[in-house]
């Protein structure tokens, strides 16, 4: 059995990070599944869909140390090209991917103690941002 | 029920970017699907399944910024153990490795409107490459 | 029909490589599948699962370029505001991800001839991991 929903969040910019487990544990808990391997996709370039210990010290490293890995204020040929300004935020997406796979065992995403599901828009401005979850059961 | 299909494409050797959507696209549409969850896989260990917005700029951005990552002419224990030339590749591959899930629905990947799904060959050499789609249904 | 099993491994603490594959080859062998979907997860939100080819070589390129990305020693606000030691390995999990899918093909799991499934520890002491299985078939 194949099951989806969808959840819907608006984010906030460049590098911000959504903790989106409580969205999706309500999803799970309202779709029929009890083993089930699930999957959250988000249809977009400039997207990333990843888990970590959600709190606000990490939440700053993210800005940081991931426009570390491609600083957005250097010249893109993708900026140039297309005058854009988010050439870091394509290969951002296309480095960590718009998508997580996660288990779920007797009807509960398996995540551990600190382990939260996190959006992080990558895209230079706000956004609102649409995942779709599946789940195989 | 699980179908499985194959795409074999030819790269040119190191940070090559090939397009596989139109292949991945057509393979589907091949297979009996309507809801269902897909997934690619090239065996291997110096490739990468990944999405962007498939461009001249991204291209270029690619060979540049992921070389940036680990760089291809440093002295890797690899290359100096197995008289190699492609520790950067390895590292790269396990990065952000050789596989992307995403979902099929009313027989069509979902995707957006910018993103592409793409091959990136981290190899140093040209090669032929065999992806396998595997779609849970 | 979904089918789990579990793995369980002792590591040496920071970006410690061990090669999961032979565990992972006899747990497949174990249950009963032809054609499967297969994810393998780790609950924590400071472990990676990927593949790369198992030799010493890469294994110490893997410590060298990996810290590289994020520096274990500098100073995350992770480490201040918690009282911790390990922001880089939680953003190295959430850059890279405690999860791996792959095919397996008439009951094996299908991997390139130099392509090993391993766990990458990113937290900065040795602990017991224990990773879940997770076949759709």
């Amino acid at each position: 059995m194949i099951q989806k929903s969808k959840i819907i969040i608006k984010t906030d910019g460049y590098l911000d990070v959504t903790n989106i487990t409580p969205m999706v544990m309500n999803e799970v808990k309202g779709l029929d599944v009890r083993d089930g391997n699930a999957l959250l996709f988000c249809a977009g370039s400039t997207a990333v869909i990843t888990s970590i210990e959600f709190e606000p010290g990490l939440k700053r490293d993210i800005k940081k140390y991931f426009d570390r890995l491609f600083p957005h204020a250097e010249d893109y040929a993708h900026n140039i090209i297309a005058n854009d300004d988010n050439g870091a935020s394509h290969l951002l997406s296309a480095l960590i991917k718009p998508s997580f796979s996660f288990p779920v065992i007797d009807g509960v995403p398996i995540l551990g103690k600190w382990q939260q599901i996190v959006f992080i828009e990558c895209d230079m401005r706000a956004r609102t941002r649409e995942i779709l979850l599946q789940i195989v059961s």
